[in-house]
């Protein structure tokens, strides 16, 4: 068993778009409704003295979504972790569209959950035809 | 400027550790502590009911901590993001100790802030001794 988090990287966006909490909030909104994300909580937001930048974070059914944005970089980290599996979002157009991002960085881990030495058995096992799976 | 997030999963965890909201809080204090991080808002927690997996989530001034149980696979997911630089810590050792894995996997990963094809080109003029760094 295992889950998925993507890790995106926004770069080179608008700075008065990163410190607009209700474009960040639109963003959260859209990932809950395509993804069918279930909040356990209302989100946590703060922002930043200073530059304005956000933070926001969602404890999920599913895991956790969180967003930081540094509008004095011009950047954008995003993290959505979903222990069970859920189809690609279209991270790229959107932080581009919404976010004026020169560059978006998309990065998939696998969040793997079972003990990989009991995996690593099972498969000998079953390659070896002592575990059939029906 | 990056920033870096460790990714760590454990594997092979006593469950009923993991179901163990004041082990998970010691955690939380521990890494608060060791890399002297600051909480922003109060560490939101919840405990799913059936298995009795944990969540927290810690809004930092450094970034965030996230922190997901599952018993029912005797596994335990950590995230935590620093946006400015904090030394290695014993994930390894304290999670075997403390919630028994038996195996932990560490990834590091460089959250990036500024804009790539910005570093690159300084990268270049730097290498064509355009550009010196004083």
């Amino acid at each position: 068993m295992s889950g998925v988090e993507w890790v995106v990287d926004a770069r080179g966006c608008d700075p008065a778009a990163l410190a607009d909490l209700g474009r960040l909030q639109r963003l959260f909104a859209r990932l809950f409704d395509d993804l069918h994300l279930h909040p356990v909580r209302d989100t946590v937001w703060h922002q930043f003295a200073g530059a304005g930048g956000i933070t926001g974070m969602c404890l999920l059914a599913e895991s956790h979504l969180t967003c930081h944005t540094f509008p004095e970089y011009g950047s954008l980290c995003l993290n959505l972790f979903c222990c069970r599996p859920r189809p690609d979002w279209p991270f790229v157009t959107f932080l581009k569209h919404e976010f004026a991002a020169a560059e978006v960085e998309v990065r998939q881990l696998e969040r793997a959950y079972d003990h990989e030495p009991a995996r690593s058995q099972l498969s000998q096992l079953r390659s070896a035809g002592t575990v059939s799976v029906v």
